[in-house]
């Protein structure tokens, strides 16, 4: 008898035939004796779909109008979840953000889990109901508006609800069969991992691992919530993420990122304050900036280079081009066909040469490193976009990921 | 200066076209110098789309959820409605019929607004905005669940907030000009009436005429708002719904419906009790039972015939019959091929013999009567359904409602 929380992504209730397989997985875990809360996102493609519709009345932002409108989705496939599970002879209801008690802060469509009052959860299963909580959707409690929570924002509900809820797991279905050693369309050998730590599967979502998003990882660490990424199509075990693993792996896997573009600001005098003065408008301009790597200076001057999501890039260069006159740079170049690959493994604390280990492979398969950055148990590298799909696979190879032992996790 | 609730339908919200367009009424209203809160029902078809979803996921009733999903319409609806007015310059928000304080009974599917505490829609109309209310839906104020009104609730909604607000008039949209003497559809010479009393209305609502919902306007009756119908697509008049008319019409329009089905109990026994032991169950049921006729008793037997909603025949089929052998019956004929006419006018109070005119009218057109039954302002026909556009066209040729003056009305 434990406390599940289990979360369904889009595909995985993106038709009817869908939503009664969720329900019948959601009924087995009841039926096991469990209290068991469910957090759905919306349908397949109905968000993209709800963004269309507002882009066809309005080319303007109406950021709190759009999470009224998304917020549709959840709604939608929540009630017809429950429909689904009442079907099969378990009682259950549907709540909303608002109604589940998950309250955030006031930014629409970025805005942060910052308390949880599950009362009504909670009431709901100690009647013995199962639990269906819309994802990616709150309230604001001071302005009561309703907010959403960006990109990932379903898998941050289930993992915020599990830790207020004191959850013994929460289970993160998917459509990929856990977390692997790399991307396996692009690695043939890529290995499903069986487990991962929070502070590798932190650096992994960061490196560019679309399976979990980092501000989940981060909600499960801090509150110490195992989270179990498993497929929604069969019964096995997927990856599970948790502070303590068996082992702990030099290299866990191999990630890479072809979302960001690079901007290299040149001839920046090399100063006090120069980057201060190039970075604080990109932070008030909420431009998100991933690596960022200065030069050693030559004759007074040097390079800044950044990288920032494409979508981001307009905003960068316009807002970059502005401040190079007013800290006296030569001018900015934008290059939007690079990619970033990482290694990530816990071990590569206590294990020195993992960096130039990493090069070597890439140099051998001649693959120019553009820049570098490193974490305690990271490194990545940027490289031409061109390169991204033979440095992934040469490091993989390279390195063996994931050659851990093939019996089941024991969690 | 006046505070107006303007309604907006399905059809005038089905796509961004029509939401601009919208818009522009609203915003017009708006720059008049009137506060202006808008009330608008889900998109076109998305209801029925929405219930086909349901349909196709379970095929049981569950009403709680089905309430859950079919107020994410108005959601979508209205949030698009209040980008496209802040494109327009108005600040706008939306609001749910819960956040809208539109308290219910928590009959879901069938609720009836209770209360409304509108301090939002106020505060926002305070603050110089434009107040978007999803109509249909409610929220009620004990079990704090989501619930929706039921066919017609939109109107409800907009009539029942001008009511809580102190409006000065209610703006019903749609997608014809007005109310009209007979359904043009099905009589060419139909005109549309520039005034109808609450009264009368409530009786054509009755007796068929799709325009309004009777709820809709005993609310309006009750708290004495008028209403005006109107068409979304141009800014001619349409019809006025109030107390006072500036002419009393002794018929004010002919409505029919072929919505209903006949059931007949046969051989009845004569005695206390007996009618009361078929309609209780019916009640119990919730069939929706309309015009009930018992003919005069031969030999201590009789007849009983009631018209019930298509929807409900097979309900009312089997719980009649499994009445008639206890209250001594001889049995049970259902007749799904019949329709209703009938004549609506305020001024019949005080005329003789429309009743009879009307017969008259009927059976020179060879048009057999099969059930009868009035009101002080009504008179009701039964008839074949095959003769039901025949009696329409024949009785507002007859009796030529709506000869009121050409003038707009002076409202």
């Amino acid at each position: 008898m434990a406390l599940i929380v289990q979360k369904f992504g889009g595909t995985s209730v993106a038709d009817a035939d869908r939503i009664r397989n969720v329900a019948r997985r959601v009924v087995e875990s009841h039926r096991a004796g469990n209290d068991v809360v469910v957090v759905v996102s919306a349908m397949g493609a109905s968000t993209d779909e709800l963004v269309a519709l507002a882009t066809d009345v309005s080319e303007n932002s109406h950021p709190r109008e759009m999470d009224m409108l998304l917020t549709a989705g959840e709604r939608i496939s929540m009630a017809l979840c429950a429909m689904a599970i009442q079907d099969l002879g378990v009682s259950a209801m549907s709540l909303t953000g608002s109604q589940a008690g998950i309250l955030t802060t006031s930014v629409h469509g970025q805005a942060e889990i910052i308390d949880i009052r599950a009362d009504r959860v909670r009431a709901g299963l100690e009647e013995g109901r199962v639990v269906i909580v819309a994802g990616f959707q709150g309230v604001d409690p001071i302005g009561k508006e309703i907010t959403t929570l960006g990109r990932g924002g379903s898998d941050a509900t289930a993992v915020a609800l599990a830790a207020a809820l004191g959850a013994d797991v929460c289970e993160i279905y998917t459509d990929v069969d856990g977390v692997f050693s790399a991307d396996p369309r692009l690695v043939a050998s890529a290995k499903k991992l069986d487990e991962v730590s929070f502070e590798e599967m932190l650096e992994l979502s960061g490196a560019g691992a679309r399976v979990l998003m980092a501000r989940s990882v981060e909600f499960g660490r801090r509150y110490q919530i195992p989270i179990h990424v498993r497929s929604s199509f069969h019964d096995g075990v997927g990856t599970w993420v948790k502070e303590d693993v068996m082992e702990e792996a030099i290299v866990r896997g191999v990630a890479h990122d072809t979302s960001e573009a690079k901007v290299t600001v040149h001839g920046v005098p090399d100063k006090p304050g120069v980057a201060a003065g190039i970075f604080e408008p990109l932070a008030a301009a909420g431009v998100n900036v991933d690596m960022i790597v200065q030069n050693v200076s030559i004759e007074g001057v040097t390079d800044i280079s950044f990288t920032v999501p494409k979508a981001h890039v307009a905003a960068a260069t316009e807002i970059t081009e502005s401040v190079v006159a007013s800290v006296g740079a030569a001018g900015v170049d934008v290059d939007d066909n690079i990619g970033k690959v990482s290694l990530v493994g816990a071990g590569m604390k206590s294990e020195l040469g993992i960096a130039s280990r990493m090069f070597r492979v890439l140099a051998e398969h001649g693959i120019n490193i553009e820049m570098i950055s490193t974490s305690p148990i990271r490194i990545s590298c940027v490289v031409r976009g061109d390169d991204v799909e033979a440095a992934v696979r040469s490091l993989h190879d390279g390195f063996r990921p994931s050659a851990e032992p093939e019996e089941e996790s024991n969690v």
